[in-house]
């Protein structure tokens, strides 16, 4: 991905960069400071990747697409991290096989941290002694260097739940902050109504965005209603109850054979023990079900289900770009330390948790935009290259960091990925 | 699925009906005459079905929907065949696993046949002798049983080119007719240009369609162009020595691991060897490659990354019927007896070769179309249940049964399968 | 394999050995007769053949070993053949892949018949034709090839019970022939006392046998006991009712694993219904369970749990061969056309059912005899390369052709085979 | 496994034994001393554990079969302790699945170490509390448990060995220690003969040793002939360069098919350069191949190719042991810290190496000894039942422990199985 056009990239104040690059980089050292270096090697499944693959690999990315080729005299910090931190890209070369990442115990976390120092240190240097036509070709690509380095804070949370998911003994990243008290029970959503027309959707080209967000085109929308809020856990409680997993009237044909094959009776992390009922598994560690939650930790198939189950549907992402146009890029994001969905809060008549919370699935396979083409060379693959075979999400989580979030951005997964805190918002036409 | 407006329901001209359907029936029958006992009963990948099967199933689908519920009197032919011949209803109770129809040796093709004439009689009775509301109720199921059974023939034709495909022995399904001599080559294709806007998709309602056609809706569509005529084998092969199946810059993340992982080098079907060059299975045996033929058995995969290589994409489903919409249904059908797709020989300026020879794949994901809403019961799970993880192509094949052709008709595979006749027409925005 | 001494070649009598060739050929297609083409074409699992691949393979043997090299002017029958039914002969090149015999519809049953009637007829001009210095060499290869075909006589019965188990049908392959009652009961076994020291088993050389059952050598033994007769269905019915396969007490470790991913509560071909209780499938079909029949499809693992369940072990091949030295080459075998064990009704104070009825599984691991070494060439391949992962199982069963059983033959499956009529009989020490 | 006989239990010198287990459990400690925190945590393959469980797994060990039953007032260290670090004892309850030890972050290494110091306290309070009765009936059981401690002390080098080898940093374990020069090249292997005879192998009953080593039994052995010292690196080369690994002839069928499977072209660890020739992996890093130095880490199928490639064969079991009646239990083992085999060294006309460098794969499967009974409970799990599917080695290797090799040792591993230190010895008839 890269930003789509010029005026994204940034401006000639160098000192805010290097600082915007001092705090980015800080976050994800931030995020890892708590875990062990056990905790740090572990791959769990082969989505996941160990956190200490993330602090690497992010690194491996500054230093391969701006130092190397635009650092005087910067040598190589050692031979075999190009091989063991690339993750796709096949124009760089070779990689370590994805499902390996956690056979690697060298480097070690403390080898990493001195990779990361040091790199940083390159990338400081750089930025103070680029000329300044230099400056204008890579400003662009740190940009993206530092969006890329947010998406895998977003990872980092994503993985390590699903690793210490594994463990029986449950372990707690971070303990629920101390704050406003629960809101067990919210009362029904409301269905907000848009009246469709001729739209525009797609990043218009101010600020960054990632390649896959453009070009901004038209699409017809006809007359929609989206409901105020996401369906909550005990929403979906009574869609597992009324036989939801038993029935295969409610289920893509994929998602029922998913659901066979794969034993799901309940959202990922969900636990039933008979007598105590349904806990949670969070990345504060165990916790009971609670049912004004947004359901988070489904696939595609288990929203599309339920959206059946309620005789509704889910928006297209080009509803929710426009339903979602006017919304604050604010809401429970990785910066309240919560980790978790919340339940909704908000006022009567508006749409509520567009942004945060959890990553709503859209009934949109993920597919380029009239008129997209990707860059050419390595960074060309950044994103073009996964339209086949997934769904787009839409909103951010709470996990995702703030200032990472767009009304226009296009997350995606395969249809029964679940490890990502996705949700689900329902729709109907109108 | 089922017609989509009851004004597509069948008129009062039973005896019409009945000729349809005696003639439907017999030409099934007439696929399967030349094939041994033996031909019939292989199931070469858990895809194909047997012959046998495919004729027991069709034959299935009368006595379930019509006869069983509509004739008075109907004994169930045989109690087990229920189990055997649903093919995945699962409202209709449970079914034999799909990947093991290839390990029944019973019920024999004699016994099938003995099947299909008695449900053939009964539905000759049921036509003659059901009350006029009755009439009214079943003429529908009749038409989508036919419909059905058309589908069928289609995949007769699919399936026992891969059974022969797969045996050393390379057998002839059908010789090659005589007639117009072969042309090798064929000029360069024209690029037709259309100028988008507001469009209307989707089958109006006049006359039989699958749920899945429907509902007619308006979608916004930019200025595009069509290539005048499908890809051919001699622009796919020179795809291929460009290093087409090596270099992953021309592939989805999807693709370029199936290309690995399956070992493609060519379309399906396509063999080379070291004196003799390449050669093409076809139903008509092992025959040299002919340059100018559209290029057939290619993946989703394949045909996208084609056009990657040659600089275009591939026409949305909207654009296909758009562009199509006053396309002849007619050209090389399954009533040609070739079995394979024809050079293109039509005039300039125009398209060819819309319909027959080739599906073509498009860009489409295959999702329902606004308001698109199955109906209830078995019959619903006709399409609306595989609207995931599947690609539009649009315009039937040298293997269609003429007549089961339209503008509007979705057609959909996985993106990997390559044993449908799938073939490659380029677009490119204006 | 190949006989052992140069004094088991068959004599001068060479219209003797025309008309053992016709009855051996003439028998395997008797076993045919009654199936389909149908039938004859499914391969229900990689370790099954379909019939018409054993008819073709056995005659296959005699083209390869005899016609080709040695019958002047012989032209090879279909240049095809050598790689669809060489079965597992690396020294004569590459073969049709093992689990694949089921995709092959052609050459159907109606070419493979003439095929055998073709290669017979080629055998018989050479038994007649060969000058007496090529006789002497080529007898011992045809007596070998007749041997070989008794062995697949054997292995239709046993793969066809499993094609049609498969059979939601349950087809019938040869119906129950009336005769003697069934015996439902039996008392217990008594304990036969064998005084053990030092034995010599092994073919010692006087007619026929196959290279894996010499050389006769010298073993020690101490004193044992065998149990008069195999452990019937009842006997088994109790380890189950005992809680047999929960139990893993009882088992190697990895039969257990193999309890636990295979999901064995039985024996295969064990079928238990609500109201009607254990009913056991048979090639006359499914019949109920008779507690006085030997049980029957049981694997290594099930033997050896079931023995230590009942605080006994099972003999080793040198404890059976010694205790069966001097036991009647008769039973109940193939002739009788049952096809399946009956219960046990012979005198007192004696072995019975050593020979016939069911295979009994031995504790010793399928090494080679002391002094063994396979001869060179193709041939040589024939048991020498098996001699790992395997248990002996000796004695003959009630689908082993009568002649094709001795006191030395060594058997062999892997310990999780099931489909060989495979049974079970305890020893201890003395 | 248990100790054969009461009177191998250990005498009434409390202190002595509380110093033994001080030796063995720092032992254990001392090889994990110079790994990470990372290495400990890994899972290379489902054959491997993370060093980190096998040290808290002979910890459980002795918690759950000492100290909870026999030590007063003990409290369970941790309630999920029992879960995780149960290895396979049915017997004791459910277990964390193998496959998945490498999943677990927590407990770290710390909290292992903590809980190795609680246990070995508790044992030394134990050994130094327990009343003379019970002293009598725990002191076999302790050890056992020291005995079970050094087998795994054995599997954290060969599990590390194999965790550092799929890093392509290639890490160093340990430096190889100065010392003697290598000895590249060794002469011809001399012939030592052996008379045969009526034999008696296994377990006297002096000392320690596991079950499965008894009962001592009577064979008969023909006479027979042993290679003076092991197959090196030097002669398996020449092995693979006459097409060893593409030649079917000297392969079993199973290993035929490894060999094609995990396309095998040398013993695991061996890697070739085009220019720099053959590498091996060590526990000192990749290193040239020695030619004189034995060859290691070949599967059973391996040394049965190599031996039928050289017109030899594997010695039995029982050849082994009797012909290494008389050996010094004195070699290359893990006290050298060396941790590789060594080139012979030593004089004409004796064995040589019977003890440490490699354990030598036999031609035995291995099975239980005339008479062999596991003893009752969870104890008896430790040897039985692995009695299938597996091949005895004998003599030890340079990762052995000292004092834990006996000339009647039998340690087992599955025909395939290559990350034992695992070489060959010849053998032939006299």
């Amino acid at each position: 991905m890269i930003s789509t056009v010029a005026e994204s990239a940034p401006g000639a104040d160098r000192a805010a960069w290097a600082e915007r690059l001092r705090r980015v980089r800080g976050a994800s050292e931030l995020l890892a400071a708590d875990l062990s270096a056990e905790d740090q090697t572990i791959q769990s499944m082969p989505d996941v990747s160990p956190t200490k693959w993330h602090l690497a690999h992010t690194t491996w990315f500054f230093e391969t697409f701006l130092l190397a080729p635009h650092l005087a005299g910067w040598r190589i910090h050692h031979p075999a991290y190009g091989h063991l931190f690339n993750s796709y890209y096949e124009a760089v070369g070779p990689r370590h096989p994805r499902p390996q990442r956690g056979l690697l115990s060298r480097p070690g976390v403390a080898e990493i941290g001195a990779y990361r120092r040091a790199i940083t240190g390159g990338m400081l240097d750089l930025i103070g002694s680029a000329a300044d036509p230099l400056w204008r070709e890579i400003a662009p690509l740190i940009e993206l260097g530092l969006n890329h380095e947010e998406q895998h804070q977003e990872l980092i949370l994503m993985d390590i739940k699903h690793v210490f998911s594994v463990n029986p003994l449950k372990p707690v990243y971070r303990r629920r902050p101390a704050g406003a008290p629960l809101r067990p029970v919210v009362g029904e959503p409301e269905w907000i109504e848009f009246a469709g027309g001729m739209a525009e959707i797609g990043h218009a080209g101010n600020g960054f965005a990632f390649d896959n967000e453009g070009p901004r085109h038209r699409e017809w929308l006809e007359p929609f209603r989206l409901a105020s809020r996401p369906v909550t856990c005990g929403e979906y409680l009574a869609f597992i109850e009324d036989g939801g997993y038993r029935r295969p009237e409610f289920w893509l044909s994929d998602g029922w054979a998913a659901v066979q094959n794969q034993g799901w009776q309940a959202p990922l992390y969900w636990e039933r023990e008979p007598e105590s009922g349904w806990s949670v598994f969070t990345l504060a560690g165990l916790l009971p079900l609670v049912s004004g939650e947004p359901v988070c930790h489904v696939s595609f198939y288990e929203a599309d289900a339920f959206a059946r189950w309620a005789g509704r549907r889910l928006p297209t992402e080009a509803e929710w770009e426009v339903a979602g146009a006017s919304a604050a890029l604010a809401g429970n994001l990785a910066d309240g330390g919560r980790f978790h969905p919340e339940a909704a809060v908000g006022g009567r008549g508006a749409l509520q948790q567009m942004i945060g919370d959890v990553w709503e699935w859209t009934a949109s396979s993920y597919s380029p935009y009239r008129g997209f083409r990707a860059v050419n060379g390595a960074i060309g693959e950044y994103n073009g290259k996964f339209m086949s075979g997934q769904m787009v999400l839409r909103g951010g989580a709470a996990v995702t960091p703030p200032g990472h979030v767009r009304i226009t951005y296009r997350n995606f997964f395969p249809p029964p990925a679940r490890w990502a805190f996705s949700g689900i918002r329902l729709a109907e036409d109108a």
